[in-house]
């Protein structure tokens, strides 16, 4: 194995999460995320056993203060360290408070890698690493961009002041250059109306001086109000770390490859080392987010190290006091994240790695269920399920369904690793029946909100759970279908997230029409609306100044927001129909629905390897660069060449 | 109350702490302690209600990124905020990943100071502060030493270089001058055998231009190889953290003064924001050195945040999986502290704001007991007692008389809070009851080390233990008198740490005599050696190099031993007589015994004043700053006049 840089398995993800979730800025001020966030290592030890046929000679690179063991002697970090032939035990002892404690060896016999291992003088795992942190020179302190310069698509004079518009939305730094003024105020903006709004804008940056670099920010508009177009430069450059994409989507029909592109644009900005909710305003892990982020991953990078990172920053160190971000269903939608993670990419050590931390968290959970085995929020949880109008009044149908999904989550993974799995599946069974006879009402024919509250309230949410997750026989489901699904009188979906779970449902009932006409209709809106990201919410009805407002700021909503990519996997398991048949692609199938279009030419990755779809002239032509994937059609099934 | 910088309690401690276990430099490495540390919280919230009757502004110094909400609206740090009568609410959120969250507000209405709610959104608890940190432009995460520049004694010219001698310890910075010479090596030693010894000096900077300022460290001898006097300067100076001494001890006896005096020296060398080991190698804190130091403080400083802080930084969170230092006997210590602590100082918010971390340690010790009730070592953990042969084999005797000594103070701190404590007392019943089963050999008169190895090895400790903490009836005890503690056929004990729990034993037994000769004796014979601070280790029987020698290294022995202090106890304690006789002084006694002297002036701090005793010409004036006191001589109990 090539040498890498390695750490306390997790503490890269803690350190740099916390990172991460201390980046809000907003009109002047900080803002970290308001909950508690577990801490990485400061004190770790690295160990690993040769047994040397030759001497040689290795150097260890570390961050931080300490030393070098070999067979009982200590030497100072960086010094050149001679060893004879015979069985050698390393230790490396290292402190860093500022930052994370890692080392680095590349020698011909000695390299650091994931088979040493690290410790923190109570726990000892193998040690943590990342394909972005290879050599010698880098730092897994410091976040390596890719960077890119962004010109203006124009330059123009408005309001007393020089507006500059980018033709794609840019999240990084900009340096300004003065000619004859002593400073500027430079404002950003997600749209043109934020950008030009000197009060309301979220960032501001007074008093910039010529040659100033300004901090990374995400910005479609830069706005300097109070000059001359010859008085002032903007040089944009765009930051990225480098992910690598894996499929393209072109088809017949226009708008949909541009709701592809702008999905991809929109999910490529959130993603850095963690998949973020959106860049302009929190800029936070989320777990809700990340949820879908890791759906639309499998069709885009298929790069499971980025999902790793953001499950190991969302969840922290095993002991657990509150739910993620605060919200008890995120919390219920990480652990299901861990099952979904495991039969994309099939890695069962990352399922070992994580599971301890989700006994832990179930553990939590089994101290707030009422005595129906219904979960309950505790004072300062936060129920979300999406930004609707529920009754929540006691405890909500949706997250019980979640609950449900949760147990039949734990169930799988614990029977991966051979743990004992009789409680979860024994709960499922009982809290299965529970829901049905508490939130189940014959009269409307749907599953109500509160039990409690007598008020018999339904929203779409819990019965898009029910029919998602299978709760419910046929009987059930063709009156949910009927009451709310195809309801009009039932409040529609207004948040892309939310929308996801929605057409992943129609999808599974092989109901494509509806997944088809919604993805045109409601990504389509926002393109009509002049988006080249897509938003957090859209609400067809809001116009003008009032699309840009929410949380009760009238440019609170974020116009580049992780949640609204999800038609990149819509359309990839659906359309282009291409899903594992066995956990991590050990088999796949293939399954086009030619009858949406006239022809397409696309890529789809699966684990190491990638499925090109093309249909021309009536004919269609599927190849992948593996072997394991079968071509469903016209329900015959058939091997994909490998070329 | 004034404006103070305010903290997560607790948070403080464990930043520093960290920092000072970071400190251990040898040879040319780092070596941070080997045990798993605590974190402090880098995202924290500050919150205080006021009701203002008339309009006032202030300002929120803050260490770290964040913003002051008022009433709901938030403003950046650092900017002026006025406020209209009536009632605000201010909450400030601050996260900070280099260092501690602290904010700081002094105006005439709104300051911080520990009626503040500190939370980590997990929990909420009054604000930590510092009586050190009370200045708008002072920074928590500094430590602000008091410097004095010390001149050489002497400055000699051997061995083809230059020896600074030093007439008293320095912890500090050394600036190098050079004249002509481009570089020098500059070598350390707490002898002139270290400082002289290029190559197993514990410090040596080489390659030290002119002009460079070293980093701090401690020494008594400074050595510049390769050097002539005219070439080169070395200006040392003293670092230390301001606490001020409120003893004095001037009596007939011109050794038992001097040993008082550098008993005193070494403590405050040892004695920073943490009491720490020693000051050249380790600088560790750790908690049974420490044990012995809050003795020290309550009859030199009588400084309780000292003690604070030190417990504190080394109990770390609440949840506890590692015993402290590694040490179980440590960990036991460290709650026998806390009621010791509350004798002292008589203050029950401490307590009550340790308590929780107290019962977390029960419960890891109740985790690790043999069917006996013993306390037996997990993997790792390490069972000290002191440097000396022990048969460990199964559940070593002092441990479980350390663990008895633990559950009555457990009972005694819980009953303080209206705890229930049934549990410990019942444990303590039945832990002593198999203590004298099993430990107790009636062949021997005296307690075994072992139980289990059927060897009944006979050491000092347990026997000291069981004497001290009155587990025995009067029988035994005549017998382990008789046996073991004045039978020199069992070792002596050889360390100053293990000679405090010895003499402490003499001293309740009221045998004056073992503790005067012992003091002169042992810590007297250390004197005879050129001492001027007491050791980790003493042997008389070692000359030498070989005095300076210790865990297989030549100069591996530490010099300036914080638990080689005790003399300044056991003076204040039992000569000079001082003691509360009831918890935090609220009474005390003076009881002095004149017959070791043939005059006396000393100074003893009491809690909120002083007692001074002037015996002279077979006259004694016995006077305090404060009432409560009583003077016990020769029987009689009087009032202690306030003066």
């Amino acid at each position: 194995m090539e040498a890498v840089w390695i750490w306390y398995a997790g503490d890269f993800e803690l350190y740099h999460g916390m990172l991460q979730n201390f980046q809000r800025e907003e009109r002047g001020y900080g803002w970290p995320a308001y909950w508690k966030m577990a801490d990485w290592n400061k004190n770790v030890w690295f160990g690993k056993s040769y047994d040397l046929t030759e001497k040689t000679e290795f150097t260890v690179l570390g961050k931080g203060m300490g030393y070098v063991e070999v067979n009982g002697l200590k030497y100072p970090l960086g010094q050149t360290i001679t060893c004879e032939p015979g069985k050698i035990d390393i230790k490396v002892c290292i402190g860093n408070m500022a930052g994370l404690p890692c080392i680095y060896i590349d020698s011909p016999w000695i390299r650091t890698n994931r088979d040493w291992i690290a410790g923190d003088f109570v726990e000892e795992h193998p040690a943590g690493t990342s394909s972005l942190y290879t050599e010698p020179e880098q730092d897994p302190n410091v976040v390596y961009y890719t960077e890119e310069a962004i010109e203006p698509k124009e330059i123009l004079e408005i309001a007393h002041g020089v507006l500059y518009r980018y033709d794609k939305v840019i999240n990084g730094t900009v340096e300004v250059v003065l000619h004859g003024k002593e400073e500027v105020a430079v404002c950003y903006g997600e749209s043109e109306e934020e950008a030009t709004n000197l009060k309301w804008c979220y960032y501001k940056d007074d008093h910039v001086k010529n040659g100033q670099l300004l901090r990374r920010r995400a910005f479609r508009f830069l706005f300097v109000p109070e000059a001359r177009k010859e008085e002032v430069e903007c040089h944009a450059v765009h930051q990225s770390v480098p992910i690598e994409k894996k499929a393209a989507f072109h088809s017949s029909d226009e708008q949909l490859n541009r709701i592809w592109e702008v999905a991809r644009d929109t999910y490529e900005l959130c993603s850095g080392l963690f998949f973020i909710d959106g860049i302009k305003r929190d800029r936070w892990i989320w777990s809700g987010d990340a949820y879908q982020s890791y759906f639309v991953n499998q069709y885009l990078y298929f790069d499971e190290e980025i999902d790793q990172r953001t499950i190991r920053a969302l969840r922290g160190k095993e002991e657990i006091k509150q739910h993620l971000n605060t919200i008890v269903d995120y919390s219920l939608l990480w652990i299901i994240s861990i099952r979904n993670e495991y039969q994309a990419y099939g890695n069962l050590d990352f399922v070992r790695e994580i599971y301890p931390k989700m006994t832990a968290m179930m553990e939590l959970f089994s101290k707030q269920l009422n005595d129906k085995g219904f979960l309950v929020g505790r004072k300062k949880d936060w129920i979300y399920i999406d930004w609707a109008d529920f009754d929540k009044k006691g405890p909500l149908c949706a997250e019980q369904m979640l609950l449900l999904e949760t147990y039949r989550a734990m169930a799988f993974c614990g029977k991966l690793l051979g743990e004992p799995t009789g409680q979860y599946e024994q709960a499922g069974v009982e809290l299965q029946a529970n829901i049905l006879r508490y939130f189940w009402n014959h009269e409307k024919g749907a599953f109500v909100d509160s039990y409690e509250s007598g008020k018999n309230h339904v929203t779409r949410h819990a019965n898009i759970f029910a029919v998602l997750f299978g709760l419910v026989d046929e009987k059930r489901q063709e009156q949910i279908m009927g009451h709310v699904l195809q309801n009009p009188e039932i409040p529609e979906i207004t948040t892309p997230y939310f929308k996801f779970f929605e057409l992943d449902m129609w999808g599974k009932l092989g109901r494509l029409d509806k997944v088809f006409e919604t993805i045109k209709a409601y990504w389509g809106g926002m393109l009509e609306r002049n988006a080249i990201t897509f938003w957090e919410q859209f609400d067809p009805k809001e116009t003008g100044q009032q699309q840009y407002a929410m949380y009760g700021d009238p440019f609170g909503k974020s116009l580049c927001h992780a949640w609204a990519a999800s038609p990149i996997y819509l359309l990839g398991r659906y359309f282009l129909g291409v899903y594992p048949t066995s956990p991590g692609y050990g088999a796949f199938a293939v399954k086009p629905e030619l009858s949406y279009f006239d022809s397409m030419d696309c890529d789809v990755p699966v684990k190491d390897g990638n499925v090109h779809i093309c249909y021309r002239d009536g004919k269609l032509e599927v190849t992948a660069t593996r072997s394991g994937g079968v071509l469903i059609l016209d329900g015959k099934e058939s091997e994909i060449p490998v070329k």
